[in-house]
């Protein structure tokens, strides 16, 4: 499954580009790249230049870049630098003659900024505030493989929640998510796959799994995503092993309808700060708003947390075709945590829910396995 | 295991600093931060302003860096703020009076400093180039850890060394490979295993796993590091299934005896270039230079990729202490590709390989599984 690269997108680019003084630009961010390009690897740079694309990239992808471009017809030559100098001295060749090169300052270190100002005959000038929504809208093909994403953590979460009340550790039951991804057709896992348990470790949002046991009484975290063809699907589900304290089940109930009456908001028109003060007002009315520790969300596609944020200051209005997080969660060291997060798809009207994993909190109690 | 954060490293950091103007910094490589503080979560700054230290971190991380800190006794303010902005108010205040601030240039987007610069009353200057090399030297208990790691990818490959010849494919492989480190004792893969086989697979150095399968005549390349408390480790072994054409062999031979000239000149005082030299040697002598297309080795620690990079024009003098890589490789399209790589430490009048796997290319040809 690939999402293909199209000549929209680089219209897109040029639009941008079209906001700026020059239609010469250096663009460093690697998901942008392989969005543009279809390259894959871990290193390049594209340069544009008179409406002509040329990616720089090293001898260890030099070959690759190559199938890659060809594969998806997109037109872009590849060159071969060995060294940072030579890529910058490709650049300013590459360039000649343009009197301004955009970049992109988010994506580029102090550093090579400073060297790149010094080599080039042009000026550097940040490009228009619009490129780093330049990935936001997601198309039908792209939707299509996030989707399936989703089906794969849906399916290794199904396939593993049984586990839990086995006496595994957390990393036990993380390695279990993992292989069953595989298993089902990921790549990979999307992100560092999170599984926390009791009273400190599911107190820390992004905690990395241990070899603590789950034990009866521990709240405990799993927040999953599979990896397919570049693109990430993300959700979080809580549960209980065993019976559920009074101070437990008001809890997660204030999280799963904190989380509802995100979900509940999200459609075109809506400014992302909106979604977040729906979430955090069922949470204020239940008094516990002060254990809401980070935003509520975030866009997902070729990177796991990319435009837009969902936040209280977040200004970006949602609009069909963004992929984002509702995921509001509550911590207290000694008590433990709770997260519900579900991957949504905003359409023409509203929005569609990515993932089907039950919400369900409850697990049997423990029963080690013989 | 862990390797303890010693008043030492927060020397290390001050004498840096002592070379430049200001006593006050601000630290934004994470590596450097666990080095320093002992807090391995993805996102903090950290402030130095009149030999004190105080990490600025989000609501994700701010428990789990106190215990983190306090695990490791180290003497750092956790400071909470849930906006960028804010750690820039936070940055600020911290660093009151101080008329300089300096900063990791290569760690930092030009937009953050430009930011920065508009917000703080000091003036930014960039830490000595020295900085860069601050983790570069291993004490003993890095090394110990390294070299754990380094077994469990021995272990690892040992384990799933049969698998090459029934008939799996590279991501079965590479899925059996980490799980058998997990099970050894790593907390997981050090990098992307890659697991390359076959004409077009196995020319592309840093080729990701696919379900290619296996077969007879396949070279195969596969490079593999286990992490192990934030430290990792990094080898390649090559093979090829079944019997070895004449030139596989000789193209096998030719790496492996690169590969040795490249270690036996690993000694302190010998310039990194120096060991890309004698790698490079021996592949003129046998007419294949054009073939290895990649620099011979880098530096591992919290990182897999750091400082001393070991290539034609780098000028790093090795010391004891240095944890490098020597891994040259040759790649041709329609043919494959070998590459071997051990991680050596260099000793007092030496160097020591950690890693102890065979470099043995022979396997059996394929009986898949019935």
């Amino acid at each position: 499954m690939t999402a293909h690269v199209s000549s929209a997108r680089t219209e897109r680019l040029f639009e941008i580009l079209s906001r700026g003084s020059s239609s010469s630009c250096l663009i460093t961010d690697l998901s942008d790249i392989r969005w543009l390009t279809g390259f894959s690897g871990s290193h390049a740079w594209l340069v544009i230049h008179t409406n002509k694309l040329f990616l720089i990239t090293d001898g260890r992808y030099s070959e690759q870049a190559r199938a890659e471009i060809d594969a998806q017809q997109a037109n872009v030559d590849v060159i071969e630098c060995r060294t940072q100098a030579a890529m910058i001295a490709t650049t300013k060749s590459l360039t000649e003659g343009a009197s301004v090169v955009q970049f992109q300052d988010s994506h580029i270190s102090h550093q090579l900024f400073c060297l790149l100002q010094n080599e080039l005959t042009a000026s550097l000038m940040p490009l228009d505030a619009s490129s780093k929504f330049l990935r936001r809208f997601k198309d039908e093909a792209e939707i299509e493989i996030i989707e399936s994403a989703c089906r794969i953590a849906d399916q290794a979460l199904a396939h593993c929640h049984g586990l839990l009340s086995q006496g595994l550790s957390e990393s036990e039951v993380r390695d279990e998510l993992e292989n069953a991804m595989r298993k089902f057709g990921a790549d990979g896992p999307s992100y560092d796959t999170i599984v926390a348990s009791g009273p400190i470790n599911a107190s820390r949002p992004h905690h990395q799994p241990t070899r603590t046991k789950i034990e009866d009484g521990h709240t405990v975290i799993i927040d999953v995503g599979a990896l397919v063809s570049g693109y990430h699907s993300d959700m979080t589900r809580s549960f209980v092993v065993g019976p559920m304290s009074t101070e437990q089940s008001d809890w997660y109930e204030a999280v799963r309808a904190s989380q509802q009456a995100g979900v509940a908001v999200c459609r075109p028109g809506v400014q992302a700060s909106e979604v977040d003060a729906a979430c955090r007002k069922v949470l204020i009315e239940a008094g516990l708003e002060q254990y809401f520790t980070h935003g509520t969300g975030h866009g997902v596609g070729l990177l796991i947390h990319e435009e837009p944020f969902i936040n209280s200051s977040a200004t970006a209005i949602l609009q069909a075709g963004d992929v984002v997080t509702v995921e509001p969660g509550l911590y207290r060291g000694g008590f433990g945590g709770f997260r519900v997060e579900d991957l949504v798809v905003i359409t023409e009207h509203g929005c569609r829910i990515l993932n089907s994993s039950p919400k369900d909190p409850t697990c049997p109690p423990s029963q080690p396995m013989t």
